[in-house]
């Protein structure tokens, strides 16, 4: 089952350009290229595995994340992103086999959800924020490397009668692409499913003709034109973007986490750790300051501001309780502040979604929110006197699988919606988090949209917008009861039970990767085939050594 | 990781009222009552549990199956079922807890997509057939039990004090409900989420005005009006139903399967096994006979018609496949026989669909060919002179992992696609076989079913309806190699893959339960949370004794 021994915490995040290990990020004008240069060595745990062949861990991908996410907010005026390699004859060989071998269970699962919201977001840049991307595949690019120019826009292929694309997993490994692989190639792609089975168990990949007519890749380019190619390409992607010419970025500054043995502090977030009960209450605290007038003032503000920093701090508060707080199990959502102020700030993006870093701000919260949608922790929302559980901050309550508000009238509390509850937050399955609540009754998402003013318990309860409305004398017990028997249940089970309860209704990409690959892959993840000491993954490198399948199949 | 010794083959996949353990099947005109009461020393391996309480193996569900297939084809007249039991204030307490303990984890996968593919039916009967059902709980129904009545129209429930629903898999077991239920409370009821957590978490289920409100069951009714209201019902659904009331039924009798060392050998299908390569040779015949003027002469010619007992067979031939012969990894699909004949029945059923019996043989081959669709053995089919991939049985070659098909001139294969291939046979996920496969190119699926006569293997090929066409000097090392490598990989790494790549385009209830919950459950199912030595299903029922869970969450 992996090694359980081995210490996989992650002390930071956060990366930034000055710091990249294994990336070069350049930007020329309206084209930034990300150039993929591995360090062997400068791996998270070095000691354990080397990097070759642009193979890839966590803390490449946390730079590739970062590199992303920078381009958004820093760089408007860069429309077209290539993303390539400065190793000759390889873009990437994927996730490195001997870190994925001698990681425990819950860490390969980790590490495989977080490389799928990368790609994921990647995708979202394209879609939402107009920043395309190109896949100049400059050598053989498999598994995961040929995952991650799936995310892309175009995938252009060079022709030196050698490289290659591939997803050796199946063939090689025992295990499935860990990084939607199998779903880009049928479902985005839409590669013809015969031949993306014959793909798929092909270890060493198909390169040439037989990649662009198999829609495996938009072109395979010789070798000498490979160059002028890439750049006719971005030159043709970039007139597709609305990205503004003239654009000033905001600058990322870090989010300052406070790592103490009791949890982690950050500005506008708390995260503080019950170990005993395996709960996390993790508070979220409302601006105090208003948003600027427009725009440019947001600008002006830079990353300090509320809209972003919360999110940010968000973001890296949910990574860290699903990758150092394993033993977590639920995660307590709380809120502090001024209603009127969260609301003040959602009216004004709302508002100015012209603006690129208005947009920018949106869908950072879009995403964190999603982040905290795929987490494997029960998530408890509890509304209490004080809390600010409006606008996004609603959100919390809403993506909670369950919500406890008390009911008290000497002691208020509310819950109120704004103009960012009604679609601009979706969730994985494309609907907003208040349509998947009322799947039954899509009426009701109107009213509760067209309802004036603030919903106290008793309206917030009649509405459906949350689980349970005790009053003072019963809140105590019942949350605490709530916590205990949450803490008495299995892991495993919860998990998959709150991946299948928490996406009704339409399925996407987003979810198909999430809930259906992903469960495959952790069901693969755990098989002796794979990680057995004849499995496949943990004989991975052993020339000449064959792994021992239990040939029943399942 | 369950019981690898104990020996799990089914002697025989058929059943008769007359055999009936565990059910009584009662039929009244319009109105037929299915009353469940489990023999408790009846299992189908009775020293190792006992069935109490109307909990079921698979024995009792091969009963339900008999049961809901029979009333489609021998008794047209009835338009409603009505499911109960007859045992005294419970209605099923699901599956039987100390089979699944004692089972091998492929039979646990095996037992569930069985249930679940009984459940589908039950609800393809309601859609298709006019067939609607009521679960009339009369006592409580957990788990299982519970999940068998979400597969009904509708969900009436004796309001007695103490009968409730239940799905306690969470809570005592530490795996999901296995028989789609958390799909069916939130997309199929759509029980709002956060109630379905709740719900989904309390052992003791939900009873009384909180089940209605909560959408779990229709209505709560008194002890006193219980069969009174089941009648109302009753009456009321048929009122829907388009089934005829002067049809006259089309006995079911056995297909008689003969079982040798090598294989299965029935009238029109063939299987023949190849231990050592794995390989499972499955041939179906194409008819001899042309199919009678009209649906009456369909009736008169009974359930030997080519129609029906070859898709039977074929039926049979999977579940044997599946359950007793574990270690088959690959199933290739061959026909033999004369294509204008299989097209001359197609065209008979495209043109009689009027008729409720035309209708009910069409539904049989769409379920049976689903059947394969979601088995979890590669899928390869091999076009060979002499063969009649035509219509119906082209759906065979359609539904492969991939195909072959001999290129010779002098020994000519064909491909020919008739009126059954444009969308009456359709896939779990909605689609056609062809338009699954002509995802990029859904113009080229209205071409395709635009050709006139058959397709050669040049224009097969061409048109993209199969993977691959040697000639006759490449056939025999292709088809080795290709029969070799698959043999040579991990099942499991081809399961998961398989279940994604099939099944692209869009989701459905059904998709949704195979690929993403069934793939969730298999993973808790090989979880030590679970079924370790002090895993939640190992020790259930042991008084006093709790579950020790490894407590990180992933």
């Amino acid at each position: 089952m992996g090694n359980d021994t081995v210490i996989e915490n992650i002390a930071s995040f956060e990366s930034h350009p000055s710091k990249y290990k294994h990336w070069k990020l350049a930007v020329e004008g309206q084209v930034a290229t990300l150039s993929m240069n591995v360090k062997e060595d400068g791996g998270l745990r070095a000691d354990d595995y080397v990097l070759k062949l642009n193979s890839y861990d966590l803390g490449v991908d946390i730079e590739l994340a970062d590199a992303i996410q920078r381009l958004r907010f820093e760089h408007p005026e860069v429309k077209v992103l290539v993303v390539t390699s400065l190793k000759d004859r390889i873009f990437c060989a994927g996730a490195n086999i001997f870190m994925l071998g001698s990681s425990s269970h819950p860490f390969k699962v980790n590490f495989c959800k977080y490389t799928n919201e990368t790609r994921i977001g990647l995708e979202d840049a394209s879609a939402h924020s107009g920043l395309k991307a190109i896949a100049a595949l400059n050598g053989t690019a498999s598994g995961g490397g040929y995952e991650l120019a799936l995310a892309c826009d175009e995938i252009l292929l060079i022709d030196d009668g050698n490289s290659a694309v591939s997803l050796p997993e199946v063939p090689l490994l025992g295990v499935l692409p860990g990084t939607g692989g199998l779903t880009r190639v049928v479902d985005k792609r839409k590669v013809r499913r015969d031949q993306a089975d014959f793909f798929s168990t092909t270890a060493e990949g198909i390169r040439g003709k037989r990649a662009v007519e198999w829609r495996l890749v938009d072109q395979v380019v010789p070798k000498s034109k490979f160059q002028q190619v890439v750049a006719e390409r971005a030159k043709a992607l970039a007139a597709q973007s609305d990205r503004p010419a003239d654009g000033k970025g905001m600058e990322l500054k870090s989010v300052e986490p406070k790592v103490t043995a009791t949890g982690v502090e950050y500005r506008y977030v708390s995260l503080k750790l019950n170990t005993s009960l395996r709960v996390a209450e993790l508070t979220m605290r409302g601006p105090t300051e208003p948003p600027g007038a427009d725009g440019a003032a947001l600008q002006a503000a830079g990353c300090d501001s509320w809209g972003v920093r919360a999110f940010r701090e968000l973001d890296d508060a949910l990574l860290r309780l699903r990758i150092n707080y394993l033993e977590i199990g639920t995660v307590v959502l709380k809120t502090q502040g001024d209603g009127a102020k969260v609301l003040a700030w959602d009216t004004f993006l709302a508002g100015n979604t012209q603006h690129w870093l208005v947009r920018e701000v949106l869908h950072l919260q879009k995403r964190v929110l999603k982040r905290l949608d795929v987490t494997a922790k029960t998530l408890y929302a509890f509304v209490e006197p004080g809390s600010c559980f409006s606008g996004t901050m609603a959100e919390l309550a809403l993506a909670a699988d369950r919500s406890y508000m008390l009911d008290d009238a000497d002691k208020p509390t509310t819950i109120e919606l704004g103009p960012l509850n009604a679609g601009a937050l979706p969730m994985p399955n494309g609907l907003s988090r208040l349509q998947t609540r009322m799947l039954a009754t899509p009426e009701k998402t109107k009213e509760i949209l067209a309802h004036q003013g603030a919903f106290s318990a008793p309206e917030a309860l009649a509405a459906g917008l949350i689980t349970f409305a005790p009053d003072s004398l019963d809140w105590d017990d019942e949350i605490r009861v709530a916590l205990e028997e949450r803490a008495s249940l299995s892991p495993d089970a919860l998990t998959g039970m709150e991946a299948n309860l928490r996406f009704a209704g339409p399925e996407t990409l987003e979810t198909k990767i999430f809930g259906r690959l992903t469960a495959w892959q952790n069901w693969i993840f755990q098989r002796p085939n794979a990680v057995g000491e004849r499995g496949a993954l943990s004989l991975y490198g052993q020339a000449g050594v064959r792994p021992t399948f239990d040939m029943r199949r399942t």
